[in-house]
C-alpha cells in the first residue's frame, strides 16, 4: 500500500506545455516562436511603479488587505462599463454578474468545474486554445470538435445535426457547453462572425438553457487597426435568452502578464454563485493589491495608452514575420492568413509535411534553433497533421526575424530532403 | 430542462464565512472580533512601495512577465532556506520540492484535490480551521474529528483505535490524510507538541504511506516572544519516513495579505507533480510580480523587520483583549488561555450558554454591536456548543477595547437574563 491518488490526481500527466518548456530549458539557444508571452521590452515596469507610488500617496492601506472573494468592486465596475462600451449596448450590464480571477484561466476552470462531471462533453472549435484542451483533459471532460466552415466559423447547420445525433443516441445530457474563442483567436487569428454567433445562440436556445456558451475574449482588445465589429454573446443573446452565457477576458495579457488578473461575466446568477463558492475554497479571492493596481491603471488612462503601444508593436511584429515568411519560404504551398489582431500566425504546411510533436519536421525546426507549437495540440480530434502555430509575442523584432529565418531555412531544407 | 450542474457544482451552498460577511455588510456599525484579517494600520504600504521602486530601478522587466507554474525559483530558494533554518536541520531541503500558490489556501486545495475523491475522509483536530472544513465539504470529503487530549494535542492512542475501527469496517482506504494546524493554531492558539507529532508520524507510518500528513503552519512565524520549539513534520519524519508530508504556510498573512502568496513543500515527488499539473490547469502559475516583491522583501530584510513589528503589535492587542475580558466578564465561568502567538483567543462560555450561529447569545452579541466566530463552525462533528473564537487581528487597540466591552456587556446581560 502506498499513496493512492484521487481520480482527478491519477488522471494527471505531463502537459504538452511542460514538454515544450522542457525543450526550451534544455536548449537555451532556441528562439521561441512557440511561447504566447508578451515581450519583456514592452512590459510597463516604470509606468506600473508610478501607479504603485500614486496608490501609496493616496494612502489607502486597505489595498494590502484581503479583498472580497468575488473581486474588488471598483475594478468590477470599471471592467463592466468597459465591456458595455465595447458592446455598444444601451441597457446596462450588472457589475454583480462580474467577478475577478487569477487570470482568465481560473475563470474557465471554475466554469468547467461547476458544470461538468468527468465524461461530460464540451464542444470546441477546430483549432482551439490548446491550454483549454489540456484543462478539459485534466478534469476528465471530453472535448469534441464542432464542424467548421472554410471561413473559420462554426458550421452551425452541421453542428445541429451533430447535436441531433447526440440526442438520438441518448447522450445529449453529456453536452454541457460550447467553447468559443471569438476574437483574434489563439491559434487561428480568426474572429467569429456575428452571423455565426447569432445562429449558434439560436441553436443552443433550442436546448432550454441546458447547454451553456463559454465565450473566451482574451484577445478582443489586441486588435491592430480597429475592434472586430461583433458584440459579445452577452449582448447578442440579450436579456431574454435562455442560454447561460459565460464571458471571460484578461486584464493582464495585454498589459502586464505578471499581474495575472482575469475578468468574468456570467448571465446566470445561480451558476455564478456556485462558481464563487468554489473560488472561496480555491483561494478565497484574487490578490487585492493587483486589483488596485489595475483599477488605478484603468482610471488614469495608463492601461489604454499602453494598449495603444502594444497594438502598434504587435502589428509591426506580425508584419515582419509575415514578410519574412513570404520572402523566404521556397515552397509556395505553405499558406497562412495575416491576422488582424492577437499574437499568432496559423500556418498550413505543404501536403505531405507533418508538423506534430514527434514529427521529423518538428525535429528539424528544433535543430535549426527555433520552436513552434505543433498544430495537433490545438485540435480535440480529427486533426489535420500539417498545422503550425507561430507566435510573434515574446521575441523582439531582431530575434523575431532571426527566428523566422531559422524556421524558413528548416522548412526549405526539409522540403528539399523530402524531394531528393 | 435547464442548466444542470456538475456534482461539485450542485454541492455548493452559501458558506459560513459568506453568512458572517452578510451580517457585517448589513450592520456596518458592528465591531468585528470575527474576521481573521490583519489590521490596516500595520500593513506596510510605504515599505512595499519602496520595494516596488527598487525593483524598477533594477530594471528587470521580466518580473511583469508570466512566471513558472511551480513558482519563482529565487523565492522558492529563499523560502526553503528559511524553512530549513526554522527547523534547525543540517541536511538540506530541496527547493524542487517546494512550490508557490495563491495563498496557502490554494496549496491546501491542491493537496486535497489530488488525494481525495468525494466520500473520502480527512482527519482533523477539534477544533480546527473552519475554512478548511468548508473546503472539504465543498469538495465532498468527510471531515472526521480526531480524539483530543485536554492539552490540546491529538490523543494518538485513541486515534490508533479509531483507525483500527476503520480498518475493521473495511473503510481504511477512505482515510486519506491527517490535517494538523501545528503552530499557534486558528482557532485554538495551540501548538502541537513534539511528542504528539512524533507519535502521529509513527502511527501513520504503519499505514505504508497511504495516509498523508498535511501540516498547516500558517501562524508559525507569528509568535510573540519566541518560536514554538518543535520542528516541522518534514524534519521530524526524516528522509526515510514512508509518510508523505505536505507542509504549507503563507508569505502574506504576516506581511501584506493583499499580495496573496503561499508556499508549499511536499516530500512525495509524484504527488507534487500531480498537484503542479492541476495548478497548471487552474491558473498556470501565481502572479509573478507579487513573487518578485516578496523575494525582494525577504532579501532586503523588510519582511523580517515587519514581522518583528507585527509580533509586538499582536502581543499588545492580545494582552489588551485578555485584560479587558478578565476585568469585565462578571461570570468567572468564562474561560480561555492566553495564546503565545497568532491572532485568536478561544473561549469557553459557562455551562448552559450556547454560542452557535442561531443561538440567543450570538444574537445578543450582534445586538450589542460585536461579531465573533461561533465555535461550532470550527468542529467537524461532536462539537461542544459553548465555544467562541475572538480575533484581535483586524481592529486597532481602541476599537478592540470597545469591541471587548461590547462583548463583555452582552455576556453579562445574557448571563443575568438567564438567571432571572
Amino acid at each position: 500500500m502506498s499513496l493512492k491518488f484521487s481520480r482527478l490526481g491519477a488522471r494527471q500527466k505531463e502537459s504538452d506545455i511542460a514538454r515544450l518548456m522542457t525543450i526550451a530549458l534544455q536548449r537555451p539557444d532556441l528562439l521561441s516562436l512557440a511561447a504566447g508571452f508578451t515581450d519583456n521590452a514592452t512590459l510597463p515596469l516604470p509606468e506600473l511603479t508610478e501607479i504603485a507610488t500614486l496608490l501609496n500617496e493616496e494612502g489607502d492601506q486597505s489595498i494590502l488587505q484581503y479583498g472580497a472573494n468575488q473581486g474588488n468592486a471598483k475594478l468590477r465596475n470599471l471592467m463592466t462599463e468597459r465591456l458595455q462600451a465595447q458592446d455598444r449596448v444601451s441597457d446596462s450590464y450588472d457589475p454583480d454578474c462580474s467577478f475577478i480571477t487569477n487570470g482568465s484561466q481560473q475563470a474557465l476552470y471554475l466554469a468547467v468545474q461547476t458544470l461538468c462531471d468527468a465524461g461530460d462533453i464540451v464542444l470546441v472549435e477546430g483549432p482551439t486554445y490548446f491550454v483549454f484542451l489540456e484543462m478539459l483533459r485534466g478534469l476528465g471532460m471530453e472535448a469534441v470538435s464542432m464542424p467548421m466552415l472554410a471561413s473559420g466559423d462554426v458550421d452551425v447547420d452541421r453542428l445541429e445535426q451533430k447535436l441531433d445525433a447526440f440526442a438520438a443516441a441518448g447522450e445529449i445530457d453529456r453536452v454541457k457547453a460550447v467553447y468559443l474563442v471569438s476574437y483574434f483567436a489563439n491559434p487561428s487569428g480568426h474572429s467569429v462572425s456575428r452571423g455565426c454567433k447569432s445562429e449558434l445562440l439560436d441553436l443552443l436556445g433550442k436546448y432550454d438553457g441546458s447547454i451553456a456558451l463559454f465565450e473566451d475574449a482574451a484577445y478582443r482588445e489586441l486588435y491592430y487597426d480597429e475592434p472586430f465589429g461583433c458584440e459579445s454573446s452577452i449582448a447578442l443573446a440579450g436579456a431574454r435568452s435562455v442560454v447561460p452565457v459565460f464571458y471571460s477576458t484578461t486584464l493582464t495579457k495585454s498589459f502586464a502578464t505578471g499581474l495575472k488578473v482575469g475578468y468574468g461575466y456570467c448571465t446566470h446568477a445561480d451558476w455564478l454563485a456556485r462558481m464563487m463558492a468554489i473560488k472561496g475554497q480555491q483561494d478565497f479571492g484574487t490578490a487585492n493589491y493587483n486589483q488596485a493596481l489595475l483599477a488605478k491603471s484603468l482610471e488614469t488612462g495608463l492601461f489604454d495608452r499602453h494598449l495603444a503601444l502594444l497594438r502598434t508593436s504587435y502589428l509591426r511584429k506580425m508584419q515582419a514575420l509575415d514578410k519574412r515568411l513570404g520572402e523566404s519560404l521556397d515552397d509556395g504551398d505553405w499558406s497562412w492568413e495575416r491576422p488582424e489582431g492577437g499574437l499568432y500566425i496559423w500556418m498550413s504546411a505543404p501536403d505531405g509535411i507533418e508538423t506534430g510533436f514527434d514529427s521529423a519536421f518538428h525535429q528539424a525546426a528544433i535543430e535549426a534553433g527555433v520552436m513552434y507549437v505543433p498544430g495537433e495540440l490545438c485540435h480535440a480530434e480529427g486533426m489535420p497533421k500539417n498545422k503550425v502555430r507561430l507566435s510573434f509575442g515574446v521575441l523582439g523584432l531582431d530575434d523575431l526575424e532571426a527566428a523566422a529565418n531559422r524556421f524558413c531555412a528548416a522548412a526549405n531544407r526539409f522540403a528539399a530532403s523530402q524531394i531528393s
